[in-house]
């Protein structure tokens, strides 16, 4: 590896010292110097494109949200396989039958607290949680009560949750976001989104409430999946906003806190709905495939620009990129807009089974799922003994501040079913400071994207697949 | 005048320096030596009091919104009564007839715009603008037009407007905002929201969107008064969030955007209500007066906590600070939770009425109505031979880096009667980056409210406050 990696960099240095001169051999290179000059000019190229800005302002602004077996989540099937084939690609539909939730009315009040003005309520601004069953049409009443973790939940046992609307008041943690670990604060407030239901329906709880797993202190609620568990009765879930966790906990520390609660959603028959898969054909070695990829269903309070027609349209911006050089990969890069990313993953668990057998042929996997911020480089899930490879492509996006990179376990969850089966996966890694400030909220719009950051973001996709895709040897698998 | 500001000056130094001999002869001298001290224990007290941050919890989280003629507004009179009572205050309610506007139900779709989804709309975040009227109950539908100013709307004349609703997509200026100007950007965009009726009406519109007058970028709609003019056919209208403007303005430059919107206000009778005045008489001159108030009514949207259930509280807590040092002021501190502020001023107004032959004995009035940030100072609308008198105050303020003192013509609202009657008027002066973000929507709640920052916001009024009611001159008039 490390043999191959220095003659890699030489070879680089002799490109840029005697561009005149024939290049040195080529064997054992990672990266043609051709490919080397390629990567700059596509890189040079996706900078100075709007392409991708074009195309997520479309999504989002035209099409709008995108639930899974929503019409806009179907319009926008038909519109990007539409634009892959207005850019040459050979698309085909993948068929995948998703969960078909939609959400219907949700309120909140207070009815009784201490100190309430008579004749008067208190309006709690909440989102039902994706696949949540719904209260009574006109509404449950019941006893808040307030915890902080699951222990405290089950301290308080049957006596103290029976009949009552759970309050899980975990603490998004703003200062992890604000310090570059917006993933990771996310990661732990989400386990109360999706848990909530299930551990506290057991001891008798009537319905759960999470304070919202995001970083907004604008009285948005975020909304997203949420678990219930076989064998486990189901109660209704919704997120209150930050905001109004707050008030709720003061109050009940001040005494009986009840409220009425309204969620009205239904759960339709599966639907039919579809990955869209735009092939643009390798010259050598065609079966060979990297995907670069974003999905295309959002959730529904806002319009999905930043999770994820960006990551969509980035995935796009490459084959755009490269028909407007004219330039062929030696692999096939494979444009993939995922189906059903936020409730279910029926698009990637679908398309991994399809190429189960063809896993050995799938040489990486991109995926961008977190924005379209600044990008610092990407992370990589695959052998560490693949680092090295990459430090050709670092050295060239790190002329725009994408530079670093580093491995994860994981790097997405429409990529991951690959990444288990061997696939070496990729991903934009980015300056989370504020992405979970929007996601899954009703701000989730096509204005939170920054022109000159997206298209950053489409330069990291470019360069990476297409330097992939043109490697002159596969990576450690 | 700069006579006695350098015996007073010196009177300071002397104090400081000798303060075990007897103080110089305090004749001609601004503040006595006794003062000062106090000046300084008041502003000690207050910095580490926590009397305004509980009341404002208490106005916000426990009573709620309080716009005129609500009943949580009778109950926050009610209940500010009894506290002001409770401190030991003479205690009078001023009646007030007061509008009485009640919000209703406020949907907003785009139901026709380039590329939408068959079967689908796309939901638009509005709220009615106070004072608004109604669009019938199952809402109108017409074409959105968008323009940046009042001459663009003059400019499509008649033909361009009628059957219309206008957009008017003049931008909050957030650069201003956030270089510390928020007033000044909030006083730009207001011009919209209010004159927006009833300069498209004569066009022929048939309902007016404005974009939201503040900084949020979190889809949220910033409500607040609109005018209609006599003569004029009044029209409904609303304020669309930042988000909303752009999406529109985006759609309608690709073609026709059409819009149905139902807002279902209604303005009832004119309702009783009152100003709580409660009076911590004065030792030596009981009868004039100086005044430290906020306002107790709110928008609806919110809980009304930064807007102005703190200047409330503040205000209290110069009564509740001076108690709990047993300090009995010179003159009257005169304590008042104004009533309708925000689409009337009717409080203000009657109050002025009142006492119109008794505007000599105000020495001074403050105000606080601009949040509970840090403040930087205060500012001043009197006599600029004034200023030099504020230096002993501001010297001591200065250690809680308050000390900047500013002229200006007016300092609020609700003190502007008086200030026009030649009363000397204050306001703490604010760290105004974020205060319009909040302002008049949901998410003016009691967690943006910094517990050291309204404790800093009482030293100001207190120490002002206190200062004025013992000058030993009164304020150049």
């Amino acid at each position: 590896m490390k043999l191959q990696i220095t003659l890699a960099v030489i070879s680089l240095s002799v490109s840029q010292l005697f561009a005149q001169q024939p290049a040195p051999a080529p064997t054992p290179m990672l990266y043609s110097v051709k490919t080397l000059d390629e990567l700059k000019t596509i890189q040079k190229a996706s900078l100075a494109g709007d392409y991708a800005l074009r195309q997520t302002a479309y999504l989002s602004n035209n099409i709008g949200p995108r639930l899974s077996g929503s019409p806009q989540a179907e319009r926008a099937v038909q519109y990007v396989a539409e634009e892959m084939r207005r850019l040459g690609l050979d698309v085909r539909l993948q068929k995948v039958m998703v969960p078909h939730w939609v959400r219907g009315q949700e309120h909140g009040e207070l009815i009784e607290f201490e100190g309430m003005a008579p004749g008067t309520t208190q309006k709690v601004i909440l989102t039902a949680l994706g696949g949540s069953i719904k209260t009574p049409d006109d509404g449950l009443a019941a006893e808040v009560i307030v915890v902080n973790n699951f222990a405290e939940l089950n301290a308080l046992g049957r006596t103290g949750v029976e009949g009552k609307i759970v309050l899980f008041n975990n603490k998004f943690d703003r200062e992890m976001q604000a310090a570059g670990y917006g993933g990771s604060a996310y990661g732990q407030a989400v386990a109360y989104r999706f848990a909530a239901a299930m551990q506290a329906a057991p001891l008798g709880a009537v319905a759960v409430l999470v304070r919202s797993a995001g970083g907004s202190q604008n009285r948005l609620a975020h909304t997203g999946s949420m678990g219930y568990a076989d064998g486990v009765k189901k109660i209704p879930g919704a997120a209150v906003t930050y905001e109004d966790a707050e008030t709720i906990a003061y109050l009940a520390k001040m005494g009986k806190v009840r409220m009425k609660l309204t969620l009205t959603p239904e759960t339709l028959p599966d639907a039919p709905s579809y990955n869209v898969i735009g092939d643009l054909k390798g010259s050598d070695k065609p079966d060979e495939i990297v995907i670069v990829s974003g999905h295309l269903d959002s959730w529904d309070l806002g319009t999905g620009a930043i999770d994820d027609a960006a990551g969509v349209a980035v995935a796009m911006q490459v084959a755009n990129t490269l028909k407007q050089l004219k330039l062929q990969p030696k692999r096939t890069i494979r444009v993939i807009a995922w189906m059903n990313e936020e409730n279910g993953g029926a698009g990637s668990r679908a398309y991994a089974l399809e190429q189960e057998a063809n896993m050995a042929r799938h040489i990486g996997a991109l995926e961008s799922d977190l924005g379209a911020t600044h990008p610092l480089g990407f992370i990589f899930a695959g052998k560490p003994e693949s680092l090295p490879f990459f430090a050709p492509i670092s050295n060239i996006l790190g002329t725009q501040g994408a530079g670093l990179s580093q491995i994860q376990p994981n790097v997405g969850s429409d990529v991951n079913p690959l990444t288990q089966k061997g696939v070496p996966s990729f991903a934009p890694w980015f300056d989370q400071r504020t992405y979970f400030n929007y996601h899954h909220t009703a701000a989730d719009t096509f204005d939170k994207i920054n022109p000159k950051d997206i298209a950053e973001v489409g330069s990291v996709m470019a360069v990476l697949a297409y330097g992939l895709a043109n490697l002159e040897v596969p990576l450690p698998r």
